[in-house]
């Protein structure tokens, strides 16, 4: 494998396909993501859906082609998204009379439903997420991070008031999406409003979370947008309010997807491979057995329940017939929390040999309470990968005070903050140079909404 | 909403729509699935997951978008799918070089993918399913049954010789797809092997369940298909034997879909709407507060979380700014197993009212152990409702020894059992009158291999 220091993109490439995490499509930019990949996604979305529904929002499903002249709608909408439509031209074998896109995001055609759905101010807050397949167009993809087919939630909600809609959208930015990428995925995160150069096209505030990656980059891992009335005017989603008035409702949408799996691998990997925090991780643990016999058979065999009875996501490994480093390599690669081996002079002393993923020390441990141990051990080494990630984000983390230094002071990544009257009259130029400003904050480090600007500080790094 | 006896397609319609599952999409035949609809579908997707890869398979994700010549590479495959596909012509503003289908089944991407994955008898069995969405283009839609897109899970297997494939298809049908009928849905399947003239597009084998709806007609339920080695030849699947020769996969692939939606609602509904089987409902039991009131709100509250700690999803009503009979009807339709009605004079006497939805008798109960009373009743709904459908299946199943009888006994719906032998070159006379062989069983009911063919008796009905 590629090290990081070498050539990091490499190394990104060389740690999804060794670890099986995904393939290239036939089609330009598609990905296949491979069962280890997948089971990952699975769990991230076990854990936001729940956030998700502990916001009050239900899932539903919305069709996957819409009706070209719906994206036409709204302008700045069709606008953002026309250059990356897939388009279907033909259906059972005719010319279709409309062409139907591919859908790129659903708003369009979501707000066409609640339009209908939509009557009084009864029916609001409408509250409803999707957890669907998303195309658009990529010159130049990378998998994971971009890619012209991702998996996605997107959340779509009215609501009676600009304020309500403002606070949902905020609610979902910290309570789903934060408390996830921090204390789900050990990745914490820079949490503000996009500039008007980088807002959602439609919107009228974007609110995004920022991950700093294994090399100073940044990456944007989820988005929560104000919608205002925008897409409500444009879809006649209009309630009649408690006076009796008729009014047009305030919107959000929100969204995280398969580009999470990205963040995850360059967020805590290191030159061996994938390092996956516990609570994320599909495979907690890995019980090898060293050598083919039957007592350490059985001791691993016992060991691995008792571990599935404490809760732990275990996984045997007997494949004695595959060389023993050869899988040890493996459960390293793909970034397993612990690894246990057992051999027959280990059990003779009653010792396993214990490799932590986030350390790569190995230890003798004691049989006896092991499988306690280990489940404690699990929360530890959750907590050790978001304390470096922390460590790397405020060691990386630079005070500028004048957007020409900016790139003296990033060239070996990072971010910078500045005051944002320092920068906003240089935000185009900076971004020729290939920095972006990647978020506005208070000076308190809160999140700013649209109205709110003087003395704000900005983030700025090169993004993926 | 019309009666079924009045009119049984309508009243499918009216139910969906009264019960909020499902809108018709802006694209002919797709469907927008609503929170109740999806949350249907959720709890069969979690129930199926668990059986799938209880059956060792994992789940994966491939590209929504194929290579047209993909398709083309097994001839049955390209014959059966090309009436039916969605073309992507444009992307990204342009005309691509080669025109991209939306998926209509996954065969050709995947194994394109299974022949770089497989190469010695090692990687076998390779088992994935997939959760996703395919487009086929519909002429004559009906929302559930018969939809231009429509979510789905579909397993792709490889094995090392044709007996183990045969097993692993027959075990999908009979542990994943005939148990999670029978004792989540409480549909009992008549389980057998499709015709050649029923038979799946490049499958040598194709095996079915068929469910009887509250009309009598067939609804074919799910299938699972023996590929033989006729898309490893086609996509150059091999693997290195154990004794080093080279030899082609033999393959399976399976699926049931959002249709099992409509299947529900066909085969328990009755005149006043959906009747959900408590193992698939979202909501088991809910608990309606009658009028409002301090100590009513208190008590329904406090019973409500009864039932949560006993592990029933229950949902408390106490829109009391809503008449209340229009709250009950709503309930009713959307067939939740139990209902209970709180009012203040049930309270004073320390009793509550409880509606069964298989039985729409209303019996005051008391309050005392209350909840555990109701988590046992939802055991013996599940049942009832079993029983029922079983009942329907045995009283509307008839035997019938000629073909020209089939007519006359089906006039009303239901099954004709006859023998294989007297109908088999009948089978296209048949279908032009609308009846067709749902499948093919032993005489002990088993289901025949594609080589069994002595002595087997077809099940003749009209069908969705």
């Amino acid at each position: 494998m590629t090290a990081q220091a070498e050539d990091f993109p490499r190394w990104y490439q060389d740690v999804v396909t060794t670890a099986t995490l995904a393939d290239n499509g036939p089609v330009r930019g598609t990905m296949v993501i491979r069962p280890y990949g997948y089971a990952i996604w699975e769990r991230m979305q076990a854990e936001l859906d729940a956030r998700i529904k502990a916001a009050g929002a239900a899932n539903a499903y919305f069709p996957l082609l819409i009706p070209e002249s719906y994206l036409r709608r709204e302008a700045q909408h069709v606008e953002g998204f026309s250059p990356e439509l897939a388009v279907v031209t033909h259906g059972g074998g005719k010319l279709l009379e409309e062409p139907a896109v591919v859908r790129p995001t659903s708003e369009t055609i979501i707000n066409v439903f609640f339009a209908k759905w939509v009557q009084s101010h009864r029916d609001l807050p409408l509250l409803i997420n999707q957890w669907a397949n998303v195309v658009r167009w990529e010159l130049r993809p990378r998998v994971f991070l971009r890619t012209t087919e991702f998996l996605w939630q997107e959340g779509h909600t009215a609501h009676a008031t600009a304020g309500e809609a403002q606070s949902y959208s905020l609610q979902i930015l910290h309570d789903v999406y934060e408390d996830f990428a921090r204390n789900v995925l050990a990745l914490p995160v820079v949490a503000g409003r996009k500039t008007d150069r980088e807002r959602f096209a439609g919107a009228d505030a974007t609110y995004t979370i920022e991950g700093m990656m294994g090399d100073g980059k940044a990456l944007q891992m989820g988005t929560s947008h104000e919608l205002g009335q925008n897409f409500s005017r444009a879809f006649g989603i209009t309630f009649q309010s408690r006076d009796g008035a008729n009014e047009f409702a305030w919107q959000t949408s929100w969204g995280v997807s398969t580009r999470l799996v990205g963040a995850l691998i360059m967020g805590h990997g290191d030159d061996a491979g994938l390092r996956l925090p516990p609570l994320i991780a599909p495979i907690q643990v890995v019980v090898m057995v060293v050598r083919a016999d039957p007592e350490v058979q059985d001791q691993a065999t016992r060991l691995g329940s008792e571990l599935a009875g404490l809760g732990v996501r275990v996984h045997g490994d007997d494949r004695t017939d595959v060389g023993f480093g050869r899988r040890a390599v493996e459960w390293e690669v793909k970034g397993v929390p612990v690894r246990i081996e057992l051999g027959p002079r280990d059990l003779a002393e009653g010792v396993a040999t214990l490799v932590r993923r986030d350390r790569e020390a190995k230890v003798q441990v004691g049989l006896s309470g092991l499988a306690e141990r280990v489940r404690d051990l699990l929360v530890e080494i959750q907590s050790t990968l978001l304390d470096e990630a922390e460590r790397r984000r405020r060691d990386r983390t630079f005070e500028v005070g004048d957007p020409s230094d900016v790139a003296a002071t990033l060239s070996e990544g990072g971010f910078a903050r500045m005051p944002w009257d320092a920068i906003r009259d240089h935000e185009a130029e900076m971004a020729a140079m290939g920095f972006t400003v990647r978020c506005l904050q208070g000076i308190d480090g809160s999140v700013p909404t649209a109205s709110t600007e003087p003395d704000l500080v900005a983030t700025v790094a090169r993004a993926y």
